[in-house]
């Protein structure tokens, strides 16, 4: 059967998302519950995915449209360019997730010169069949034909200067239709065709526009930034208009059934009287509460707020609504599950558990642990805020503190923040071209629109603080100024923003750390219930390393030595050691920064009171800690008692061609032992040291890294045990520890059953490990990388995002033979995927015990653990089931063996007997038939146990 | 049972190399087959890992020992120490490999202050017994004490000074019994004790010094150019001692039963009267030929010729034995196969075929492929030799011509050679210290030795030209200066060898291709016969490309585009495409390539006359190519049009932190497919061009580098083939093609199921593989690899030998997986490692369909597949039998299973039917038994079979 593309809101539901695209499936479900919905129908993903693969709409989905548009003029009674009843729709675009970034909305299409005048006479409502007419023309041309608006708003303004008017609305409809013909006569100078006047020639170009916008670079980011691939695709939703530009008792709005600031149970929103759902959205007017429609239009409002409790109660999660009101009728034109700020979906989820409408298990799965990250960031340290001087009050968009220097447009947010300034985007207003600005930017803050602004949407998701509607600036965009508060603000000034409160700073305000309570502390409880795998930090300092377990990480899973080295007290005896020409020389240096590896150890355990501390011995090349400057290779030189030309040679010759795959790693231990040594006695003394006082003892884990060869890992190992062994017999004492290796090197996990021989755990260094499997590094990938993704290539940022078929795979294969010869082996993961949602679920489905990351993201990859280990719950039960099946299967072709087998052998037997032959087979099968339906029965039984399991 | 460390020779045999060592294997040998052999015993080669394991010989082996030298006194009826009888031992070193650099052999063991009188005395050969003694004394010392020779040969200097001789032989008993009381002084004074007198002690002591011999640095030098794992370990022969210092009807002696130099079918050797073993190879004293024996002993030099035919006819190969003469009695010490120049090879190989000796299929497996490389060393050029300045004249003791400036130490040949200088090593002798530079040098000449000294055989050994024993050199070591033919030559002075007629020429003697033919062609036409493997070339230009097709090359495996752009008439045009800033500008610089690169690749083409051409486009990174100093690039700026600050900021902007894994490869083709277009354009141009006259015409293979993802490689795949079909569709004719890629990024490894669907073909790139397998950079390795063959992390250099354990199971994955998405998918190798016999033995083994090579390793390539070939058969047929074996195992329990099915379904039926159960239950039994019976003979049957195939 030929494919469906092509569906009826009545023909689809909620479960369709993947087909219709959210916004599709939810306007399905929505007829289905009875809500009133303006029909239409859905083309669906597949059909955008099929333009891709065809590079036009086929004949086989051109066919379904126009079946889809005959059926949706049977049920409305209208006709596309009909001059007694025309059918006006909506275009909009809907992907499996919600995408800012792509296409617009176009209203109004199916307009032309004679429908206008139609529609004009027959509702005796010239003026908004005029206002109607000229905002497709202008929405046409923009978004389809990507005119510039800014053409048309020319237009508008200079209308209005003729007129002497300063609002849209007070233009009439002579002055509209003047503007359309100015409009008409723009687009032709602009496309050199007449504007089309065939409705359908309209739809199509705006099918098209939409599965084009698909691919445009805004899209391309929003999806590399949020895991969306593009073969997804976007569906095409074409809906019957409903006017909410008709009259003054019409009107058009947008609503949250929860604030999605705060999460408090409140409708939240706001709606325009006589406009079209691109005046709230794109913030050009200023939009009312929705508390107000109360007062304009109250039966409306009620029914509003019914629906409203029917799609919470439907949904099990708080709603983000778009309606539009014709004449007092309440239309839905759109729902779906709101976005919230992280403190918000925290709230909702604990609400929603409270109001027993969801389970906590649900909860847990319903916080993208990547919105955590926001509360995680510093807000404002409150002594310094009582000190900051406002500049004024305007609408907290998306929570958060920022401080930095102004910048006036996208590109400069971008290549200012690239040169490592935090910066603070003042716009009019946002649009999707700016996003990859506003993702630069340590604030933005908006001189027009609401709560649901491009702005403030945008910002929210990105867990990026926002103010916005700040009407009390004086914008200059073009000189890159502004006056707020009686003070001119230039590039470069610098400002505070508060996006809760909406408050803004003048100059830079302190910030302070973020705490974890409340309902985080809620939903984290929940979420290491249901953990399977533990959480470790990546922490260098006893800080960084308190800081985490205060935010809830069982131990360390990477320290890194050499970040000690490049303390100002250390670096010089390091360089010396670095510098020796013999081991005598070398041993001395080391013996000088014992007692402060030392030191630095200690600190580190007691921080972790017991945890697991996993110290990664030295890893980088030694010419990262070489001096470069003259006066410094010069104190080194007299330090040593070597002339500066010595020490010169020696800086030469560890030059590298690639230092990524050079001297480093455990070969440093290799070629100098006595670092390893060196280092082994600071983890030692310091762990007998500690475990002396400490109630919960400290089991040291020493990790050698970049092993590629269990030989050279043996060789290492062989000479850490050593040397523990000796300082625990020196000391007298008993301390339990553990020698493990990084797999970080293809070759590791290609040979881990022979690695592991030498090993108690693995942790992997996916960052190298995904450096050498790719063969790029990542410093230089950067001149590569932005090809490979403008031509899909790669979605995705392998190091942001473990790589799971390349990558993932040798992680697999170390872990099958690492523990085929090493069955007590623990595995861990320490690279910067461990604190990425999506890896760190790649980590629980292939077994490891733990994750590591930066303090910071310790309650993400809680989080992420959490919903990893019960997605994986889910699918064991579903696997299981499946070789439940599977067995059965098998078990029933075994016996049908074993009858063949038991019917020959008797048949044999008693032809050989030559007697009772015909007896002997009725009575075996028979007695075969019935072992067999004995076994079935067993099956079935063990079947139906496990169900209930 | 406890591990048997030691056997008498007459416990052995020759199958036993791997447990007793060849030497020892071959004692046994040789006791079996009746030749007069001085009896002993061998101590394993397991001994020695043992020792290893223990750091001291233990208990066990001790015991052994002292059973085993019981056993040989009652033997010999002689006992170490006795008074009456004294026992007099050699201990020589025998590997499983014969294997220079190793422990020297130890004589007249057994020997002290008490037993020297006794032998003596009962002898009445004072001279003798003292000469034992003193000889004794200095090489105990020497090899096992490490107290140099330098200190004896000094000490009997002084002494034939103060007596006024020239020969040690004309020292009287009473000299050298002082020399012996001054060697054991010298003893004490260097080593702090007295000599031992214990012959046990002393056996020890040898016993030792063989196992620790096994680790010096020569020896672990030797084992990774030879591939001999440490593991092996070696065996210490222990021999009663046969005297050629007993008198003037004494001697010892070496031989080869045919000339190890030309192969030639004549007895070679060379023997010296009254002396011991170590006189003969020191090349101390200059030897008399082989021939001269029959003059001095004619019965013993026939009893000689006689074993000589035994041991070839028993071993069939040709034979280098030492033997010595005491008294007229003839003792063989020692017999191998000899070592011999790969003329010689391929002469004696021919040559026994001829006899009827081996078949040819042995004749393939005689050779060894690494000693062909000789062969394919140019020769002097006839014409220039005409004019060459002849010096002297000396033994051509290892063929070859060398040309190259003079140096004076192993230690000087190392470093200059290091720093690209060719050198010829002239030394009085050569001794194992200097292994090492002999290898660096192009040549050796030594002043002494003849044709069996250590210069020599070593020489012939590595394949380096070497004249030996050219006495009319006066040298002077000390100074580095030497006089020849009345003219004084100094370090960096120039000379020149030609090994075969052992003539000196004054200057550089320019030399000549060499050729194929003869001997060299019979045994490649055997080897082609045998082997499956396609040999194909890496060749850059049609001259290296004819080059290779002339010495059997089956097509390019590897042509590196990019060499070509180096060249002086295109650089120019290639930076200017390097520094473009726009599309257009790059396409332009592009244009002026393209004729030149398809002149290059119709050059190709031409010269494979219709065998494979694989194309590899551009690869390295761009900045290699870029000018660097500022007359360049303003050249490059003038040529542009652009100011010289913007070039520069161009060639900065390409600067990578680590090359090997930056923009280069198809990475490049990502971000400018011109230039993959170019490329392509330019190999279908000169396709079409060169097969419209050919008459075999070639089908180009284009061959994308360094893919590491699916759709990375089809995006610049689609590129080319799109390309193609536009130039054969302009062209108007048909043309067959592939486009393949190189396999060298471990994650095309991973994902080659999905790589495969884009390739026609895999090419194994292993050296780039290896490095990123391993994770570290060929260039930088340097640093620290040596530390790891100290250590014996590594044996082998992994760039050289393919690491089959690590990017082996790369290998082995990227072509199960490939093949299972394109069964049709061809495989080759053309890393560096397809040019190495150890190598190609894997790569047939994996399954590829040809290694490329460079053009002189082609013969080296052919053989080597050729042995891997038969090799391959040789296991497929073991593993064949062992299958057979494993199913008659298989179905042998199977029956066993049906057995009891049988019974259990009888016994119930019969239950059921109540009748008859006795009768039926022992009639089932009795019909399975014989079944099971009938299946047995069927499968011994089947083997049977099978084995006469």
């Amino acid at each position: 059967m030929a494919t469906k593309y092509v569906y009826l809101f009545s023909e689809g539901n909620a479960t369709m998302r993947e087909l219709l695209g959210g916004k599709g499936a939810n306007l399905a479900e929505m007829t289905n519950i009875g809500l009133p919905v303006p029909q239409g129908f859905t083309i669906s993903t597949e059909a955008c995915t099929q333009y891709y693969e065809d590079g036009k709409i086929n004949d086989d989905i051109m066919a379904q449209i126009e079946e889809g548009i005959v059926k949706m003029e049977e049920i409305t009674g209208k006709k596309f360019g009909d001059l007694e009843n025309p059918l006006l729709v909506s275009v909009r675009s809907g992907a499996r997730a919600s995408m800012p970034g792509m296409m617009d909305t176009i209203l109004n299409l199916g307009l032309n010169e004679k429908v206008v005048e139609v529609i004009a006479e027959k509702t005796g409502n010239e003026r908004w069949a005029r206002d109607c007419y000229r905002r497709f023309i202008q929405m046409y041309s923009d978004v389809v034909m990507e005119v510039g608006k800014k053409y048309f708003e020319k237009l508008i303004d200079e209308m209005k200067e003729k007129r002497g008017v300063t609002q849209d609305v007070d233009l009439t409809a002579a002055d509209l239709k003047e503007l359309a013909d100015q409009f008409k006569a723009e687009y032709k100078a602009k496309i050199g065709t007449d504007f089309p006047e065939d409705p359908k020639e309209q739809l199509y170009g705006a099918i098209k526009a939409v599965f084009r916008s698909w691919d445009n670079p805004r899209a391309n980011v929003y999806r590399r930034d949020n895991d969306i691939p593009f073969s997804w695709g976007t569906a095409v939703n074409v809906q019957e208009m409903a006017f909410g530009n008709w009259s003054d008792e019409s009107g058009t709005g947008v609503a949250f059934t929860r604030d999605p600031a705060t999460g408090e149970k409140k409708l939240m929103g706001e709606f325009l009287i006589n406009a079209q759902g691109e005046d709230v959205v794109a913030g050009v007017r200023t939009p009312q509460p929705i508390s107000e429609l109360e007062k304009v239009m109250p039966e409306v409002f009620e029914q509003f707020q019914e629906v409203c409790k029917i799609l919470e109660n439907h949904y099990h999660d708080m709603q983000d609504m778009e309606f539009t009101i014709q004449d007092r009728k309440l239309y839905m034109l759109q729902t779906r599950n709101g976005k919230r700020t992280a403190q918000a979906a925290l709230k909702v989820a604990c609400d929603l558990v409270d109001e027993g409408m969801i389970t906590p298990k649900d909860a847990v799965l319903m916080i993208d642990p990547r919105n955590l990250d926001t509360l995680l960031h510093p807000t404002f340290d409150p002594k310094a805020l009582k000190e900051a001087p406002v500049l004024a009050k305007a609408l907290g968009a998306s929570p958060g503190a920022a401080a930095g220097k102004i910048v006036f447009t996208a590109e400069d947010a971008k290549e200012w923040a690239s040169r490592g300034e935090k910066v603070v985007l003042v716009r009019l207003e946002t649009s999707p071209e700016d996003i990859e600005g506003m993702k630069s930017a340590q604030g933005i803050l908006t001189v027009r629109g609401g709560m649901t602004s491009h702005a403030a949407v945008v910002a929210r998701g990105m867990g990026t603080c926002c103010v916005s509607g700040c009407g009390e600036i004086a914008m200059d965009e073009e000189n890159k100024k502004f006056t707020l508060a009686g003070k001119e603000f230039h590039e470069g000034d610098c400002i505070s923003l508060d996006g809760s409160t909406g408050t803004i700073y003048d100059g830079i305000v302190a910030t302070q750390d973020a705490t974890i309570g409340g309902e985080f502390g809620r939903i984290m409880a929940w979420a290491d219930e249901y953990r399977t795998m533990k959480v470790r930090t990546n922490a260098d300092t006893p800080k960084d390393a308190a800081k985490a377990m205060e935010l809830g990480a069982q131990g360390i899973g990477l320290c890194r030595t050499e970040h000690m080295f490049f303390e100002a007290d250390r670096i010089a005896a390091f360089r010396e050691m670095i510098c020796s020409d013999t081991v005598e020389e070398r041993e001395a240096a080391l013996e000088k920064i014992l007692p402060m590896q030392q030191a630095d150890f200690e600190g580190l355990f007691k921080a972790c009171d017991g945890y697991a501390v996993t110290i990664r011995f030295l890893d980088p090349p030694l010419h990262e800690f070489v001096p470069t400057d003259e006066a410094d290779i010069k104190a080194l030189a007299d330090a040593q008692g070597k002339p500066v030309e010595r020490i010169k040679e020696i800086i030469d010759s560890l030059h590298e061609f690639n230092p990524m795959m050079g001297h480093r790693g455990l070969r440093l231990a290799v070629t100098y032992p006595e670092i390893a040594k060196m280092q082994t006695r600071a983890v030692i003394r310091a762990a007998i040291n500690v475990n002396k006082e400490a109630t919960n003892k400290v089991v040291p884990e020493i990790m050698i890294p970049l092993a590629g060869d269990s030989m050279e890992l043996k060789y290492v190992k062989d000479i850490v045990v050593k040397t523990v062994e000796e300082e625990i017999a020196a000391a007298g004492v008993k301390l339990d520890y553990e020698v493990g290796t990084m797999i970080e090197i293809p070759r590791a996990a290609l040979t881990a059953d022979e690695i592991a021989k030498n090993a108690d755990f693995f942790c992997f260094g996916t960052n190298d490990l995904t450096q050498m499997t790719y063969g790029f590094s990542r410093d230089d990938a950067g001149k590569f990388l932005d090809a490979y993704y403008e031509t899909k290539i790669f979605e995705q940022d392998p190091f942001a995002k473990l790589d799971q078929i390349g990558v993932g795979k040798l992680m697999k294969m170390a872990i099958q033979l690492g523990k085929s010869t090493n069955p007590k082996l623990h595995l861990g993961i320490c690279g910067e995927h461990g604190g990425d949602p999506s890896s760190i679920e790649f980590c629980n489905e292939i077994g490891l015990d733990y994750v590591s990351c930066s303090p910071y993201r310790v309650p993400i990859a809680r989080l992420a653990a959490a919903q990893a280990a019960i997605k994986q719950e889910a699918t064991k039960v579903k696997s299981a089931e499946e070789k439940v099946e599977e067995a059965a299967k098998v078990a029933e072709e075994k016996i049908s063996e074993a009858k063949d087998a038991i019917r020959t052998a008797t048949k044999d037997i008693s032809e050989k007997l030559g007697i009772f032959s015909k007896n002997l087979a009725i009575e075996a099968v028979k007695f075969t038939d019935a072992a067999i339906a004995g076994v079935k029965t067993g099956i079935e039984e063990a079947s139906k146990q496990y169900d209930k399991k």
